[in-house]
Order: structure tokens, then sequence, then C-alpha cells
């Protein structure tokens, strides 16, 4: 940040009174300039024990296999930006379950959130963010060329739950590299 | 927003390519300007049965009770950001538990996390952002002078759970008004 988003003056950083932190902070209007981090949305579609995932068509991770998932929007619930980011990637019908893993991935500012999903027939017409998406037996699923670590921690809880016959939220942190 | 962060010139409202909805747009640098939802941290500490609650000295709600919570931090986890809030506003030494619920609160554009916490004895040194700090039996909750319905509806869970013996995760969404 080097410009006031309020007034356009130059800003410098500093910490406010009654804060104990460094900020972007305008000496010309008074603003503080907070960054906080964000919060990524999605889910884990099934259709007939069969679980849907989407090939990358965007950076990072191009070409890679991820669930459908993106970053929470304003306006929204997080179970809200999970159907939206379900539907935009993948085109697929859904109703939406239970929250599954919150995952903190501190070294890039985000918090993970992936729910549990019913796929209501096997349609799907990807969006542009996605080169392809299928569904994927779990003896199928490509384990050498998934997109995150939050992905295949998830996929890996979720086959584990379905094997108990009970999912429980899970929720954890990726350690720093 | 008026003024791109980056580059000091103004912005405009526009939807970019590959984009579906309206953000900030520099034509001048091209940098899109994202606006996402916050996340709030916070924590249950809990000493001999008693449960921490701290008096607000800002505002919103100024002077009503709440669990010791605040925004996320760039650089940490939610549960290191929950531990840092508790310390800061009501100087009590906890020992983390269990994330137990996570809030939707869409009207707001937040996200609210509270831990499930053992305080470490029973010394308090409430900081800046609270008038008082001290351990309420569950008898004793000021239910006439909370916060916000996010530390009110965590508490009724936190009791209910407590009087099951069995503490589970909860996830739901506040009602827009
Ligand atoms: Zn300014
Ligand atoms: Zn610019």
């Amino acid at each position: 940040l080097r410009f006031c988003s309020h007034c356009g003056h130059g800003l410098s950083r500093d910490i406010p009174p009654d804060d104990n932190r460094a900020r972007y902070l305008c000496h010309h209007c008074g603003s503080v300039h907070y960054q906080n981090p964000l919060m990524v949305v999605g889910t884990i579609p099934v259709w007939q024990n069969r679980i849907l995932l989407c090939r990358r068509a965007i950076e990072p991770r191009y070409n890679t296999w991820t669930l459908p998932a993106g970053f929470m929007e304003l306006d929204e619930s997080t179970a809200q930006g999970a159907l939206r980011e379900t539907r935009e990637e993948s085109g697929a019908r859904i109703e939406l379950g239970a929250l599954f893993t919150v995952i903190d991935v501190p070294e890039v500012n985000q918090v993970h959130f992936y729910f549990l999903a019913e796929a209501l027939g096997p349609d799907l017409d990807p969006g542009p963010e996605s080169l392809e998406a299928r569904f994927y037996d779990e003896s199928e699923i490509p384990w050498d060329n998934m997109s995150f670590q939050t992905v295949s921690t998830t996929l890996r809880h979720f086959l584990e739950d379905r094997r108990k016959g009970h999912f429980d939220v899970h929720h954890y942190a990726l350690p720093r590299h």
C-alpha cells in the first residue's frame, strides 16, 4: 500500500494511538488502512459415492486437480460462497451439507472452509476457471497431481470419516514452510 | 474506495475481464482492489466453572459485556489470534482448547470464531479496550447487557454442551435484520 484509498495522499507506516502494531496510516485524512487474512470457501460434492474434482485453468497450480473453491465475497455467508464457487467452477447443482474442514494457512494469510455436499445429478458445466470437471471414484483420485494441501487433507479426512460412517468438523493449521 | 492504493490515481467501478461482479479498478496501473469479509477470533475462558467476560471500553456496544475477541491479524492462525485477543483484552493466561463456534454474520461481512479455553489462574489485567474483566458463575451472567448476538449464542451453546458433558463444533449464520 502506497497511497490512501480515501484521499489519494501518500501513506506512512506507523503505530496508531491505542494500537500495538504498525499500520498503513494517512496523515492527511487520518484514516488507518488495515490488512487482514482472507477466507476461501468450497465444497466436497458427491454423486453416487464419486467425488467432484476440477482441473484448474488458472494460476497458481494450473492444470492440477482441486475441489471447487474460491475467495469469499462481500454480502454472502461461508455456505453461500461455497455454493456459488461450486456452481461457477463446475456447473454442478448441489445440496449443501455441514461444514467439514476449517484450515488455517497462516503462511498465505488465509483460512479455508470446505462443506459436505450432495450433487443433485451427474451433469457438469465447468466455467472459465476450470479446464475440466469430473466425478472420481476413491480409487481413481489423482493424488500425485492435486492443487493444494488444503484440498488433499480435506479429501483424506472425508474418505476416512466416510469409512467410519460419521462426519466431524476438522479444524487444523497447515505448517509454515 | 476512491483512489488506487498502488499508484494514487482515481478508481472506477467496473466488471473486470474474466470476472462476474463489479470491482474497484485502476485504469492507470491496472490493479483490481478486492473487498472481502473479515474474521473475528475469540475465546470462552473458564476458571473453576466460571466464565470470563469483559466490559467493553470501546464502541460499538460500549459498556456491554463480551467474550474476549477481536479482528484476526496477518501472520497468525485463528487460534493464535484468539489467544492474543484474550491476553490483550483481559490479561488472562489461558490454555486454548478446540474450536467451538463458527458464526457467519453476513450483514456486517464478518465470520466469528470462538475457542474453548481454560484459564491457568484467576488473575486478570484488562487492557485499554476493557473497562473491567471478571469471571461469572452461570447464574450471574448479565444476559440483559451482552455485547453481540455472536457472544450470547456462543455462551448459550457452551452452557448447553457443558450440561451434556460433550462439546461439538457449532456452525451457524445470524439472520439479517
Ligand atoms: Zn487519506
Ligand atoms: Zn493504480
